[in-house]
């Protein structure tokens, strides 16, 4: 198995992601790694870690950089010798099974479409994060990759994302959720209730409308909705669930009594955090393109790279990209048929 | 002033209403109010709170009663004598200043469009619950009222939502967001990035697009997107902060140091939950509607009623539907002049 892993994207690169991978090729002796990137730089990287295996390997020499703030599209075409590109060619020419980049999502979505191109009969790719939940987490799709869907995406994502919870999470039949403004079959937008039956149509678990305030119930383990609402979902949560962290740890310092009470409580404090973080899954696959795309945070620290690398390796192992190809080609012929 | 109070809406009517009642008229003196409901039931409540002033009361029988189960539209038109009906009647005779109801969402949505009815040149009203932050609360519209927008919506929703801040909060020029998937003004949908352009032209202090990750952050007053996303807003915030102080909860019982932590701490933990309460600020107002409409939440309890009261009678004095009227003909007037 080779996975091509972007050494120069990232706020913490290269030194988080070098150092993620030489503990992952440490853990896991099942793949090898084709590095994009400063060849300089990564290697005296690669020096400053002993145990770095360089028989499994291989350095690409991208020395430039994409940076956030770049128009994506414009980027990509002009930066032919920028990290990202220079994998996105590995797997477009076969000689990788999956990708991983923690630089600029619009980059990484952009070459992922140009470059590697998507499976046949899908109409637009997805990304979708794995998102933490007090009981069991779920992929959420589309997450800003398409601002504006129409019901046929929709439908897709829920069997793009069954087939990632199978292959990666080893959930046999994933049920799947539709975000909705309320539960009944009526209830929605024009695009979610056209959407809801479509789903209806698929033999995926489809369990109908999700009301947003039982999306982390953890009754679900895919949640489909439109690129923008998705977005809006997963930052929300992002920004409350720290709002009500920085007001609590304001709190518990605000008398004697509730800093001691606080001191005591910390290990609790530390679980549910660690619970609902996003590391701990590594990052979001970019479904639907040929071979597995996975945008890891551009915080990512070394071990959000293990967790990234792991991912990868289930993507492969799982067989996600030729799942996908597979029922999306026969949801299209059952779609001639009729 | 004159409110007209529906007595047989919401979990706790009518003892949670008529309590209400009581303890804002003995709190206010300025205001008279109209009940609607089943007299019997409505003077029986009267009658255990020694100190209900009488002389401030009418009722209006109205026996029957709107369930959330209901179609709003076939039950209002059916149900001439509920409780909701009937308080909608007095509101479209002119008899009452202002209308609260913690009835069927659907129904009072589907009652103050057709029988109050809209001001003029407003194209939807919109449903716009007070939502709390660490910082200052915001004015988040619609969240419910239109699942599916167009731009000129939401340029009103806008303009109303800084009308009823300014008059009912006493905040001068409000700042207002767009919710996006993306701060820069080239983010959105297709639908937000139209409303960005309305936005622009309007004289409210428009602050650009607001990513989900932000809305939390104090830094706005109003917040205006679609009715479905804002849906999805209200409701994920009440499912994630319930998710969190469950799993808190949780993780401080697992042993005894972090429960005798917990028991230190609780004044922190309440103290929290206290700002995040939005009983504090009443119900959410249905804008632009002739004259003020408040839909309380289903689970109003007596004090959620005082606040629904104290805010029902600051949109009247705030001359929130005056302002919504003066302001929305002077869009209606630019726009005709263009």
């Amino acid at each position: 198995m080779k996975l091509v892993i972007d050494a120069y994207g990232g706020d913490n690169a290269p030194q988080a992601v070098i150092e993620g991978v030489c503990r992952a090729m440490r853990e896991w002796g099942d793949f090898d790694v084709i590095l994009t990137g400063d060849e300089q730089g990564i290697l005296a990287e690669l020096k400053k870690r002993e145990n770095a295996d360089m028989s499994r390997i291989r350095i690409i020499h991208a020395p430039e950089v994409i940076s956030c703030d770049e128009q994506p599209t414009i980027a990509v075409k002009r930066k032919k010798n920028s990290s990202i590109v220079a994998a996105m060619n590995v797997m477009a020419a076969g000689e990788a099974d999956c990708l991983i980049s923690a630089g600029s999502t619009g980059a990484v979505l952009t070459g992922a479409t140009l470059i590697v191109r998507r499976i046949p009969g899908v109409k637009r790719p997805a990304l979708a994060p794995v998102i933490p939940t007090p009981g069991k987490p779920f992929l959420l799709l589309d997450c800003g990759a398409n601002a504006d869907c129409k019901p046929e995406y929709l439908q897709q994502f829920a069997i793009m994302g069954s087939a990632y919870m199978e292959g990666v999470m080893g959930i046999s039949s994933p049920a799947v959720g539709l975000v909705s403004n309320g539960e009944e079959e009526a209830k929605g937008s024009e695009l979610s209730k056209a959407a809801y039956a479509l789903l209806k149509e698929t033999d995926i678990d489809f369990k109908g409308n999700c009301e947003a305030r039982e999306i982390f119930s953890g009754n679900y383990d895919v949640m489909v909705t439109d690129g923008f609402t998705g977005n809006v979902i997963l930052k929300e949560a992002e920004g409350l669930a720290d709002a009500l962290f920085k007001m609590l740890k304001r709190e518990l310092r605000s008398s004697f009594k509730t800093k001691i009470g606080a001191g005591l409580a910390k290990p609790a404090f530390k679980r549910v955090k660690k619970t609902m973080d996003y590391t701990e899954y590594g990052g979001a696959p970019l479904l639907g393109i040929k071979g597995g795309i996975i945008k890891a945070h551009g915080s990512s620290d070394a071990k959000a790279f293990v967790s990234a690398i792991r991912q990868a390796r289930q993507y492969v192992t799982g067989g996600v990209t030729e799942k996908i190809a597979e029922r999306i080609g026969a949801l299209e012929t059952s779609e001639s048929n009729d």
